[in-house]
C-alpha cells in the first residue's frame, strides 16, 4: 500500500475526552501527518467551538468525526488497535515504545483498518478500554514529569506514522540545499592560501622565517569550510582591497 | 555526559512568540523530556495567566524562562544551533528531518550549550534570525497541511532529542574528531563578523549603504565551518594587522 493510502486507514480514537480544545488539536495534528479518520467516544463537548478553533484548518476533519457511545463501536472493523499508556496493566498487552509499536500498526495495517486508542485527558485509558487492544504503547517522558497534553501525544504518534510510513524517503525538499554556487578547486582554494599569505607577510602578522602553525591551520579551516568559488571571490576581493589600502597591491589581482 | 545532563543543556528558543498559551505548551512539552532551559526573545505576553494555565505543572520553568529582546542574546555562550522551520532558504544552512538534526545536536551539545530555536506561529523564524543557526531541520509534514502547532512542534523535537539521548544512538557522521580547541560562542563569531565588517568598511571592498548579500554570505561560510575559539583568534589576528598597516587599526584591538 501506497504511504499516503496507509496513513489514512488509521483511526484515531478519542475515548472520553474533557476538554474539546483538545479534540480541535488532536485533529490538526492528524492531519499534519495525513491521518484523517477521528473517533470521538462519549466525548464530553462536542461539536465546540474551542474544538474548531484549536483545529485550525484541520476543522474538516471534524465535521466527518465519528461520535459513538463506546469504544467497541469505534473499533468496528478494526484488525489492530494499539493503546496510548504510562501504566503497564495487571493482564494487559505487551507495551513497547512507539516507533516499534508503530511499526507493527503499520504492518498490520495491510490487512486491514486500524485503530490507535487514547485515553481521558486525566484518568487515561481504563482497563475494560485496555482489554479491547492488542497492543499498548507508552511515551518514554521524564518519570518526574510524565503527563503529555492530549494534542501533543496525538501528534508525536502520527508523526511516528508518518516517519515509519516513508520510511526515511525523504521527500525531494529536504535533501540537503544545493551549493548556490560551484564548490572552488583545489587550485582555487591554494590560491588563495596563497594570496592570504601574501596579504599577512606584507602586514607582518605572518613571518615566513618563522611559520609556526598558522598555514597548517588555515588549510584545516578552508578544507572544513569547503570553499564555493563565488566565496574565494568574496575573500579574495576582501584581500585585493586590504592591499591597495596598504599599498601592497598588486594591480592584476582585483 | 549523562542523558539528563546532556539534556538539561539544551536551550528552547522561541522567537517572538504571539500566543502566552504555545508558551506554556512548549514549557509542559519540554519538562516532560526533561529539558528545562526556556529562552522567549520578544514575546508578545509574558508572563502571562494563560501559560500557566498551559503550563500544566511546568509553572517551574516559565519562572525560570529567561527573557530577551533578540535572538543574539538567546544564544550567548551557545556553540551550536538548530532552527526549525518547514521553508528552505537561499543561503540558509543545509536542513535535515528531526532525527537526524537532533543526533547532531545532541553530539554538539558535548561541546557546550545548544539551542533548539523556533520561529512565529504565523511567520516563523526570519531570514536573520535563520542566519544565526548551524542547522535547519523540518517536520516532514504533508505537504498540503504542513502548521503544526508550536507547542506540538517543540513536543516533537524535545521527545527527539531525549529519544536519541537514551539510545545513545550517534550517527557516524556526527560523532566527529573534538575540535582541537574549544568551539567558538555566538558571540565570538558575532565579534567576528563586526570586525571583518569594520576591515571591509575601511578598504572600501563594502559599501554599507548598498549592503546587497556580501554579509549574509560571509555568514553562512562562517555557520558552515564552525568556527574554533583559536581560529577566530587567528582571523581577528589578521584583521587587526591589516587595519595597523591601512591606519585604521583600533588601538586596543590587537
Amino acid at each position: 500500500m501506497n504511504p499516503e493510502r496507509l496513513l489514512s486507514s488509521i483511526r484515531v480514537v478519542l475515548c472520553r475526552p474533557s476538554h474539546p480544545g483538545n479534540i480541535g488539536a488532536a485533529a490538526r495534528a492528524m492531519k499534519t501527518m495525513g491521518l484523517s479518520e477521528l473517533y470521538l467516544v462519549a466525548p464530553k463537548h462536542f461539536p465546540a467551538a474551542e474544538a474548531d478553533a484549536r483545529a485550525a484548518g484541520a476543522d474538516d476533519l471534524l465535521r466527518r468525526a465519528v461520535v459513538v457511545e463506546a469504544l467497541d463501536a469505534a473499533l468496528a472493523g478494526c484488525v489492530f488497535a494499539l493503546a496510548l499508556s504510562a501504566r503497564r496493566r495487571d493482564l494487559g498487552p505487551p507495551s513497547a515504545l512507539p516507533r516499534e509499536s508503530v511499526a507493527r500498526l503499520l504492518a498490520e495495517a495491510e490487512q486491514g483498518p486500524v485503530a490507535l486508542v487514547f485515553g481521558n485527558e486525566t484518568t487515561g485509558l481504563d482497563n475494560d478500554e485496555v482489554s479491547r487492544c492488542q497492543a499498548l504503547t507508552a511515551i518514554p517522558a521524564d518519570p518526574a514529569f510524565s503527563s503529555l497534553n492530549l494534542g501533543s501525544a496525538v501528534q508525536l504518534l502520527c508523526y511516528e506514522c508518518r516517519m515509519t510510513a516513508f520510511a526515511g524517503q525523504q521527500p525531494a525538499d529536504w535533501t540537503a540545499t544545493p551549493s548556490a554556487s560551484p564548490l572552488a578547486t583545489a587550485e582555487e582554494n591554494e590560491a588563495l592560501l596563497a594570496h592570504l599569505q601574501t596579504v599577512m607577510t606584507a602586514t607582518g602578522f605572518y613571518n615566513p622565517a618563522q611559520p609556526g602553525r598558522l598555514l597548517p591551520r588555515l588549510r584545516r579551516l578552508f578544507n572544513r569550510a569547503r570553499l564555493e568559488r563565488s566565496e574565494i571571490n568574496i575573500l579574495r576581493g576582501i584581500l585585493a582591497a586590504t592591499e591597495k589600502g596598504t599599498g601592497h597591491g598588486r594591480g592584476n589581482d582585483k
